[in-house]
């Protein structure tokens, strides 16, 4: 690296086509630093009122409804909130999903599930922060099978009202943001039932508080207490006793029931029905991976620097080494730093898949939307847990001053630490993935649930499973870069820096394990197993083949920004960081592709030597590279790093 | 598994030879079983005098005191005192620490360095917890280097008392467990000044507060604030202003200044010196590596259970199916589950060489000192990562309840998170490991620093280094059971499940990957790196062959067990628990073994299959398992467990 880094240049590839409201949002979390500080000092109590009166100044200003239409008082602009949402992740993280349960989920639901009534009503109070809300889905004993929810929503035909039951414990509204202090309304999920037959899983908006805040009859609402993190969040339970709401509470856009009690719905499959109602929800998920991944960014910045400044041993009379000068202090930080990026790039291009579907005048096929959906599960599932184990690393990097709560781990490890099972479960939304890969987004994906996905695939010959995969159309050219044994550069390290080469790397691990997990149910199906127990067998590969294709999708959006650059130094650390990472991914994995004929021992051993080696050169820049995510020095004002006790 | 297992008998067997002592710990801690409420519902201050008076009341009952000799109060049996402390983890864990830091550091100190004079004046009432203490060592620029300390203690000829001094801020105490609120005594780590000359660090008394609580003359006290847990522990940092202490207070054990300002020493090498002072004080990180292997079994049991009652998806019209009838559910439990086993009689044979070795009456040579020191600070590193690695995948397992801090994963996580980096950062503590198993504990190893080692090694020959380790010696018979490429065996999967193939494998691969690092330490310093880069670059395969290390000693220790066990359901489950243990082992480091020629591609993919065969094994004994463990149902109490909503 001779020519340094045009570091405000790289926070601007970084920050895209949003720079603006990037830029703003960052002005506003530096007006707001201090509830960095309140969160560690103020009781739960007082804690909880703050963020929501934070959250109340924030809607004041615009910045937390940008994705809402114009009419209601918003800024019109998906692709705007998502970049908004994603930047708060450098601040408090209680605020943040106090704002994602507010304007994405409860503002999200109103917008998406329901129909002009619901939006003149409700929309612009909402996007003011008038009218706080909530979204009671999950069930103490429901949360990923919504479908499956206890929750009784029964049409009374003289009444012309919907009545709103929880049958058992198991049933009650649970973990439920806002609930426990601030809602005034909910928008609940509940089974509807007209005229004894049940219709599936539906959303209500049901009134849960007066004005005075003191629940209304019949709604029972507890507080869920302290938890590891987010303790600026107000999660409850809810249970309800036959409460009554008007028919015209129904969220009605993709089913309706009369006044004389006749269900009608566009969308005649009730498991397809369901799944599109869901599917408008996705911007949830992709709004929590983007959080995830700049949670990454903070604790990253503080351990890269404080690693830039402390000392430990060193040749007697000489000064200390700085701990990133240790090769295991750069392996465990450079390549997470590398993976960052990738999962920022990755992001990116979801982010713009979103606006584009969500923004579009005509309507979008269901084929695209799934895919979006299915796109959206994995990188959030990617997404947070890199969150967690970043974090955690870099805590640990940090020593006695990582574990206190003044240098900023604490909060963004235990504020972080649901991402990774709120807004779906990873390994559920892995499974998710998956069944889109292995069913092609066909048009009975939606109806589809797991064991149904075991008997479609059961069904197919595994070449037709695979064929139909984007990923076999990307591997046609797989013997000019991909060495096999016997071929001549199977045991060089050759070409271990060629992004053609990584490409096609992940591509077939993609396409091998998914033809893996195709032979695997089919076998298991053809053996008389049942399909619970086959899919219990071949779940961790299902997981991996999932997996495997959103690092590729992550690859390849790296490859393409990289390509995209102009020439320079900037472009040049973004090679060596997608280099990073390409070849992380595969030294973690590389005994399954050695296990598969894909990689030769000594090739193996070359990329581990290739890894250690890319971290020495990112090493002189990993300050600028850090710097470059444009977090304001004023939520990094970490013990660690304003003073300098350390020389 | 015809036959069911024997629970209490197989707690019996975990209890080992501390069955009495460990019981009455667990009714202790039933007592107090309220200290998990307050951690969540106190506030900081409230809860730092709470943890403290339950300790002074522990110290009553002579709970906390069983280490110490009874001359002074103190129950007189080393093993007695871990067993108790070990136990303790299933409780608060801030109340663990505050005792760990009481009477472990702070009395095992003055118990260790002091002499009759200090053990007179201190013992006794710091075992009744009349007298508060604390332990300062580390410094905000010096935590793992502590021979590189910044505070001073000059020794002044004129008023024969020691005059000590904190440079600068980087030379601060930090992190002081009870320094912030409760300790009127420190025991300060210091260089030693006399003369001009120094002497290197020594330990000093030094009162730090009146009886009224006010810090002393010349003592800056702050507190470090919060931290991501143990807030119940009050820590803090010290800094001396020429504070004044009496020629007495240097705890002389290993060396002397006399009246006239002569220093003596018997241990005439001052690194040796350090070093074994340094040693004495090995039970504390014993005492962590158990309390880390203890909290997991906690996190276990939650885990366990809940999986046991909570249902997800399911073939329609049938209840939904048990999280633990998932595959990837066992995948995710029962592997962590094994490794607690094994690690816990790992730690059964550590804890038993300590009381040998601390309690012989004879004297014991160095070679077996630094190797209890050594083997200690492995199962230290392994047993607190597996807690950190354990209690976060039974916290992600158990999804949103999980969060939930009534549930314990809360507390577990953040309490014991701080443990891979106190008492010794778990990197250095295998790098401490690996120079013993390099230098083969020889008569310099005390005093051989990393570089020093680089250098020792790099002067042997590979061949002289490695016929000197113990596992050498071990693999003598390797050809029987190791199949090597071309042997008959070697594509096939037979004899996975033989101990000795295991023990095989490990004991292999901590021999290939010892010589493989000292090849690196000779290269690299033939070729004229400077030591610090050598070491910079091999550091990964410095940790990597001290993980082997341990790893094959807990195998070990968990073989033996199984073999010493009678015949019985409880030894096959014991047995099954130790296959499962050693595969996982295999499998997760699977590619180098391949890498290097000891596993083939058809025998590794046939060690997968064999885990999760083995997990399916587990499954319908997984709650005896947990069970066993002897966690009272008291501190099991969490609200997943204790209502039935799930249903």
């Amino acid at each position: 690296m001779a020519e340094p880094l045009d570091v405000p240049a790289l926070t601007a590839t970084l920050d895209g086509t949003y720079v603006e409201v990037r830029n703003l949002t960052r002005k506003r979390l530096v007006e707001y630093a201090g509830v960095l500080d309140d969160a560690r000092e103020l009781d739960r109590a007082a804690f909880r009122e703050r963020v929501k009166d934070v959250v109340v100044e924030l809607a004041a200003t615009g910045q937390t409804g940008l994705g809402f239409p114009p009419e209601h008082g918003g800024g019109g602009d998906i692709g705007a909130s998502v970049a908004a949402f994603e930047t708060m992740a450098f601040g408090d993280l209680s605020v943040l999903v106090k704002v994602g349960v507010q304007f994405g989920l409860f503002g999200g639901a109103i917008l998406q599930l329901g129909t002009q009534r619901h939006h003149d009503a409700y929309l612009a109070p909402l996007v003011r922060a008038e009218l706080l809300g909530c979204f009671a889905m999950t069930e103490t004993g429901h949360g990923s099978n919504v479908q499956e929810l206890g929750t009784v929503a029964r049409y009374d035909l003289e009444t012309r009202e919907y009545v709103i039951t929880t049958p058992d414990d198991a049933a009650r509204k649970d973990y439920i943001g806002n609930a426990a202090a601030h809602a005034r309304v909910a928008v609940v999920f509940a089974q509807l039932d007209v005229g004894g037959a049940s219709q599936g899983v539906h959303a209500f908006v049901v009134p849960i508080r007066d004005d005075a805040g003191a629940p209304l009859a019949g709604v029972r609402i507890t507080d869920d207490g302290r938890k590891i993190g987010l303790n600026g969040v107000d999660n409850g339970r809810i249970a309800f006793d036959g409460v009554r709401v008007p028919r015209e509470n129904l969220l009605n856009r993709y089913a309706d029931v009369s006044e004389t009690g006749v269900y009608t719905s566009e969308i005649e499959n009730p498991d397809r029905r369901f799944f599109t109602m869901l599917g408008t929800l996705v911007q949830g998920r992709v709004c929590v991976g983007g959080a995830g991944i700049n949670a990454s960014k903070v604790a990253l910045a503080i351990a890269v620097k404080y690693a830039l400044r402390r000392r430990q041993f060193g040749p007697p009379g000489e000064p200390e080494v700085l701990l990133l000068d240790y090769g295991l202090h750069q392996r465990r930080l450079l390549p997470r730093l590398a993976r960052t990026y990738a999962l920022h790039f990755a992001q990116e291009v979801l982010a713009g898949q979103l606006h584009a579907v969500f923004s579009a005048t005509e309507e979008v096929d269901e084929r695209t939307r799934r895919a979006l959906e299915s796109r959206a599960a994995g990188t959030k599932a990617l997404g947070t847990w890199h969150a967690s184990d970043t974090i955690q690393e870099c805590r640990e990097a940090c020593g006695g001053a990582g574990y206190l709560s003044v240098n900023r781990f604490d909060a963004l490890r235990a504020d972080t630490d649901v991402f990774t099972t709120f807004e779906g479960d990873n390994h559920v939304l892995l499974q998710l993935v998956a069944k889109g890969l292995l069913t092609d987004y066909s048009s009975s994906f939606g109806e589809l649930d797991q064991l149904g996905m075991v008997r479609f695939v059961a069904g197919l010959a595994v070449e037709t499973v695979i064929e139909r995969t984007a990923v076999h159309k990307l591997l046609e050219r797989i013997k000019d870069v991909l060495p096999g044994s016997g071929d001549d550069s199977w045991d060089t390290d050759a070409g271990l820096l060629d992004p053609q080469y990584q490409l096609a790397m992940l591509r077939w691990r993609e396409e091998h394990m998914l033809s893996g997990v195709a032979r695997r149910l089919k076998r298991g199906m053809d053996g008389g197993m049942a399909p619970a127990e086959v899919f219990s067998r071949c779940q961790d590969h299902v997981i991996g083949a999932a997996r495997a294709h959103v690092e590729r999708l992550v690859l390849e959006a790296f490859v393409d920004k990289v390509a995209s650059m102009a020439e320079g130094p900037n472009r040049d650390a973004m090679g060596l960081l997608c280099d990073l990472y390409a070849l992380s991914v595969v030294e973690t994995d590389r005994a399954w592709w050695i296990e598969h004929g894909r990689l030769s021992v000594q090739r193996s051993k070359a990329i581990s030597r290739e890894v250690s080696s890319l971290c020495r050169r990112v090493r002189p820049i990993a300050e600028d590279l850090v710097d470059a995510f444009g977090i304001p020095a004023e939520l990094l004002r970490t013990e660690i790093l304003a003073e300098d006790p350390l020389t």
